[in-house]
């Protein structure tokens, strides 16, 4: 049976692979910035995006979000209160977000035309494991980890971190509390993805999203 | 395609499911009890289970660790300093544990016979979706979340926590700088999952750990 799953895997990530090439060139035909925020449940994507999209509506730049969950719309009525265009994919037992499942929730999206938009967040659902394995067409994969989590989780999930392109630490608020160790932290980011660019973030004090946007607006710049 | 998966898995899962059945007719047989520990990445299920195996070894009682990681031994090395036998299963990219690397772990684990011991604990890998539909043959499912990720998990993740015998609330010295509700957290574990057993602890400060430990106890009389 494991040859047949196998097979069957490989089938899958070769068809979502497929899809997420033909987005990706959607997005780059219509010049928006898509990104795709991975972590576990509970590091704090919601609110980091919630930030994220307010900021970037005071600048002035059009940003929408796609967020997965696998029961509830509790993120995307929260996310809408930044007044961003948010719509929620409900994955119903599925543990990640694929490419074919960006691609139906673009379409018919009131309102909303990738043309029109500078950036696109699409929040996964919280795993740290499955959402690495499946390219949603995004051009910067963000592996969220919060300060509660512990210092290890990039050597316990090296897909993912090996995979984004950009790492951010959440909850640096709570650092003390937690006794977190940064330089530990830092250093095993770096061990599995080496160079990668770290933001130290709160959504609570602010600290650290100057920093993130800069770097939004920067990559967002026609290269 | 998708009628493939969806076969596919229901054929893994029967046989999944006939392996745990197997599993748990042995355990019960060797009079050992046996708890499989679910949650998110981070939330504290070794700081928990350290502590578990410790309390039960000062009291007298004979238990073990298998304990499941992507990548890594560091949950083993951490267990092992309470003394108790633990063993890691590394699963390399599989996102839960199954009811067959449970079983090829409990063969040749040297010192161990399942005869001699009390409880067995089974430290799931960090996930809040797949590893709930694995069987593991284990009496007790334990869901554990912690205050720092937010209180609507079990909504968003209701197959984990409506499978599952007793949730445990990690972390709770960290209720406050989080802002934790705890009415909510008790309410939306109650509604998936009316009249669970829910403990509240900290890994830190030892607090709850003395009504989870009287439930230990009271579980493993044989009934």
């Amino acid at each position: 049976m494991t040859t047949r799953i196998v097979e069957l895997r490989r089938g899958i990530l070769k068809k979502n692979d497929e899809l997420a090439a033909g987005l990706r060139q959607r997005f780059t035909s219509a010049g928006v910035l898509v990104l795709n925020l991975v972590s576990s449940p509970g590091t704090g994507k919601t609110a980091f995006l919630e930030l994220t999209l307010r900021a970037l509506r005071e600048r002035g730049a059009h940003a929408a979000a796609l967020v997965g969950d696998l029961e509830t719309d509790n993120d995307a009525r929260r996310l809408a209160a930044s007044g961003a265009p948010v719509r929620q994919i409900n994955t119903h037992g599925i543990c990640h977000l694929d490419a074919e499942m960006v691609s139906k929730h673009l379409d018919g999206w009131e309102g909303v035309s990738l043309v029109g938009l500078d950036y696109l967040f699409i929040e996964n659902v919280g795993n740290l494991v499955c959402p690495s394995s499946y390219d949603l067409g995004e051009r910067i994969r963000v592996a969220l980890l919060s300060v509660t989590e512990g210092e290890d989780k990039p050597l316990k999930y090296p897909g993912l971190f090996n995979s984004s392109d950009a790492a951010v630490i959440t909850k640096i608020d709570l650092a003390v509390p937690c006794g977190f160790d940064r330089e530990l932290a830092l250093k095993n980011i770096n061990e599995i993805r080496p160079g990668i660019r770290v933001f130290e973030t709160s959504a609570k004090t602010g600290a650290g999203m100057d920093e993130w946007l800069a770097y939004l607006l920067e990559q967002a710049q026609p290269s």
